[in-house]
C-alpha cells in the first residue's frame, strides 16, 4: 500500500489485520511510559495566557493539543460540552478552557473524568491570572497582611477585579478600587478611591485594561482618560518608594498607563507574565497529582518539605 | 551576531561558513536517530479527525506539522499539489490530507515519494472513519457475518455512507439504509427501510449527521426531523437488547438523535472517537512499514503472531 | 480539587502552598536540562518559510511556540514590541518574526535579551531566503566568482531581489535583472537584460513571483506575461546545459514559468525548499552559540575543522 486513499485498497483479511493491530495498540497503552496530553481549548483570542499554558505544559513534559475554534467543528455548531467530551475521548488528560460564557464550567464539571482548568470565563473569572498576580505580590512582600492594594481601571468589565479583590481580602490585604464612572461595578463591596488618593497610599497598584471591545461607545478619548484616571508620570512619582505596578496586559499604552512607565523600575508587568508560567505549572501539577494522574516523587517531596518547613 | 536581520550582517567568509554548516547538517541527517514528521493538511474544518491524527502521530513518536489553509500560501493561490510537494521537500515523512475536492488524490498519487492518508475527500470518501466504525462493531460482535447494520440519515451528503456500506457488505454484514426523501442517494444499491423498521431489526444503527451546510435549504425543521426520521427515545426502546448506536459526530443534538441518547448505554459514539486514535495509529504504522520508513521490531512481530495466531 | 475553576476553591493556606510550589518551579529551572523554546511570530501568511523554520527548530531539539496573529491579543491592539516582550517573558529563547512593516527590526533590536531572526520584513528583506538561494547555487558551482545570475520578474515588490543581488555581487557573482516595465526598481543599480538575453547568458536564472496582491491592478494577463517576460519552454531550451532555475515559491504556474518546467531537470525549486531547512538550522545554531545559549560540543568542532580545513 503506497497511500491510504480508500478502504477499497484493503482486502477483507487485511482489514481484519488492521483492526487487530488497532486493538493491540489500544491495549498496549497501559504499559507505555506515561505520555500525557493537555488540550488547550480557547474560544476567545489570547496570546499571553495560551502561550503561557503551552510553555507550562511543555516544561512539565506534556504533549500539547492546540484547538482553534475557527478551524473546528464548532463551525458546524458543535457545543462546548461535545467538544470537551471529544478531547476526553481521544486521550486528553487535561483540558484548559477559555470561553466567552460566564459560567461555562457548570455544564462540564460533573460530566468529565479529566481535570479542567479555567483560563477565562466571560467577564466572570480568570483564576490563573489571579494566582500569578498573587505570586508577584508575594515575591515582593513575602506576605499579604496589611498590604494596601488598589485595583484601578475597568472594574466593570474585568474578569480579574472580582477574584483578585476577594482573594486578597481573604489573605489579609486591604483592597480598594479606583475607576471612572462608566467603569465602576456596584455589585462589588470595596471602597473607591480617586486615582490621586490611590497612588499616594498603595503598596500595589493593579491597573486593568480598558476593554474597548466590551464598551458600547468609547466614553472618553484616550488622552483625557490617561490624564483623569490613568497612571501618568506625575502620579507615579507620588507612589511609595517600594510600591509596585501590576497590569494583566495587553496594555493600552497611553491610556491606562503612560507608555514610558510600562518598563519603569517599579513595574512588574513582564515579571507577571514570567510568573504566569510557573503558577500554571503549579496548578497543573496540583490537579494531576490530586487526581492520581501523576505521582510526586520522593525527591520532590523532600525538597518541598525543606522549602516550606 | 545578536540577531539575524539581514545578510549584510555577515562578511563573505562568514556566509561561506554558514553554507558549509548547512551542508554539513544536511549530510548528517542520514546518521541521526530517525525523527519522523507527519504533516496534517486540512483544507476543511475538523476537530475530531485532525486531533485524533495528531494524538495518533504523537503516540507513535512522530513530530507533527500543523497546516492551516487560512494562514498559508494557499491564500496566494498555491495549489494542493505544490503545497504537498513543499511539505515533502522540507522533510515530511507522511501527509494526512482533508480537502473539499472529491478526487484530490488523483493529482498526487504518483507524484510524491512519501505516503499520503486520506482524511476526507469532499463527499466521496473518509476511509479512516470507516475503519474506526468497523473497529467499534468488531469489538462488539468479534465478526461481521450476518450482522445487520442500518445506516440512517443524510446518505446523500455523507462521505462515510458509501464506503461503510460497501465495506461492511464485503465483510459479510447485511446493510440497509434509512433516510428522508431529500437525503437518499439513488446511486447506491442498498435496500431502504423506514427508521421504525430499522430500529426493530438492526444490530448496529449507524446514524449520520444532517449536513445543513451542504443542503440548499433546511428542508424540514429540526423537531419534525427527529420525530419523523431520527432516533427518539421511543424508537431506542424498540432496539434489540445488544444493538448499538454509532454516529461519526459532530452530532446535531435533537435532530438525528434525542440529546439524552447521546450517552445512553448502547451508544458507542465516544468509544468511536477513542477507537479513531488507535485505528489511525494502525494505518500509519502499516504505511510506514510497507514503505520501509519504519521497521517492525522482532518483539512486536512475535506478539502479533500470538494475538493473530 | 477536581477542576480549577475559581480561586474560591482554595483555602488561604492552599493558596500559599501553590505560590511556594510556583516559586520552587521557577528556581529549579536553572538546574533543568536545557529545554529551548523557539517562538514563530508570523503576522503575514506563510507555508514554506514557517514550516521550514519549525522543522529546523524541531531537528535542533527545540520546543516550538506557534503564534497566529488572528487568534491573539494583536486583535486587542497589542503592538509587535509588546508581543515580542511577552514571548521573552514567558520563556522563549529565540524569536522568528515575519511582519508586513519594512523596518520592524528597529523597534526591537536593542530591547530584547533573546536573539531574533528576520523571516520577512515587508518588501525590504528576507535574509534566510537569500541564504538558502546562496546554498543552492553553491552546491551547484562550489563558488560564486564569475557566476552569471539573472534575477527575473517582480523586482519592485520582491524582498529577496535586493539582498540577493547585493550579496551575490559581494561574493563575486555577475548579477543582472530582467523585468517588465511595471516591475523594475530604479533604486537598485544593476543592469537590466531582456528575458531573451537572460536565458542565453545566465548560469542561474532566479525567477521571482509576480506579487498580484501588491500590484494595484493586474497590469497584463497571465498568458501574455508568460509569453513576453516568463520562462517558456522555448526559452528554457536556449539556456546553457549546466544553467539552473531557481524560484522562491509559491509559484504562479503559467505566469512566471511554464507549468511543465517547474520540475524540469534544471529546476532546483524543490531543492531550494529542502535547503531552507538546513540553512535555517545553521543560522539558528550560529545565533544560539554566539549568544552562549548553546555550546558546540568538542565532537562537532572537530568534525567541522575536518570539513572546512
Amino acid at each position: 500500500m503506497r497511500h491510504f486513499f480508500s478502504v477499497n485498497q484493503l482486502k477483507e483479511d487485511e482489514i481484519i489485520r488492521v483492526l487487530h493491530q488497532a486493538e493491540q495498540l489500544r491495549l498496549q497503552q497501559q504499559s507505555f511510559t506515561k505520555q500525557l496530553f493537555a488540550a488547550n481549548l480557547f474560544f476567545e483570542p489570547s496570546t499571553r495566557t495560551k502561550m503561557s499554558f503551552i510553555v507550562a505544559e511543555r516544561k512539565l513534559g506534556m504533549d500539547v493539543l492546540d484547538f482553534h475554534a475557527d478551524y473546528s467543528s464548532t463551525q458546524k455548531g458543535e457545543s462546548l460540552y461535545d467538544t470537551a467530551k471529544t478531547f476526553e475521548a481521544i486521550g486528553a488528560n487535561l483540558l484548559v478552557i477559555r470561553h466567552q460564557a460566564d459560567y461555562w464550567m457548570n455544564e462540564l464539571k460533573n460530566q468529565l473524568s479529566i481535570p479542567i482548568i479555567n483560563a477565562g470565563a466571560g467577564k466572570a473569572e480568570h483564576p490563573t491570572q489571579c494566582m500569578l498576580d498573587l505570586l508577584t505580590i508575594y515575591q515582593e512582600f513575602q506576605q499579604f497582611h496589611g498590604i494596601k492594594v488598589v485595583i484601578a481601571g475597568d472594574i466593570l468589565h474585568s474578569r480579574v477585579a472580582n477574584s483578585n479583590a476577594h482573594t486578597l481580602r481573604r489573605l489579609g490585604a486591604e483592597v480598594y478600587f479606583a475607576a471612572a464612572d462608566g467603569c465602576k461595578d456596584n455589585n462589588l463591596d470595596f471602597p473607591y478611591l480617586s486615582i490621586d488618593e490611590a497612588v499616594e497610599c498603595c503598596d500595589v497598584l493593579m491597573l486593568l485594561r480598558i476593554q474597548h471591545e466590551r464598551h458600547r461607545e468609547i466614553f472618553i478619548n484616550n488622552k483625557d482618560y490617561l490624564r483623569k484616571y490613568g497612571l501618568t508620570k506625575e502620579r507615579e512619582r507620588k507612589m511609595h518608594p517600594k510600591a509596585i505596578i501590576l497590569h494583566p496586559a495587553p496594555i493600552n499604552r497611553g491610556v491606562e498607563i503612560d507608555t514610558e512607565l510600562v518598563e519603569c523600575e517599579r513595574s512588574r508587568i513582564f515579571k507577571q507574565m514570567n510568573n504566569g508560567v510557573y503558577t500554571r505549572m503549579a496548578i497543573i501539577k496540583k490537579l494531576l497529582q490530586e487526581r492520581g494522574i501523576i505521582h510526586e516523587t520522593i525527591a520532590e517531596k523532600r525538597k518541598k518539605t525543606v522549602i516550606n518547613g
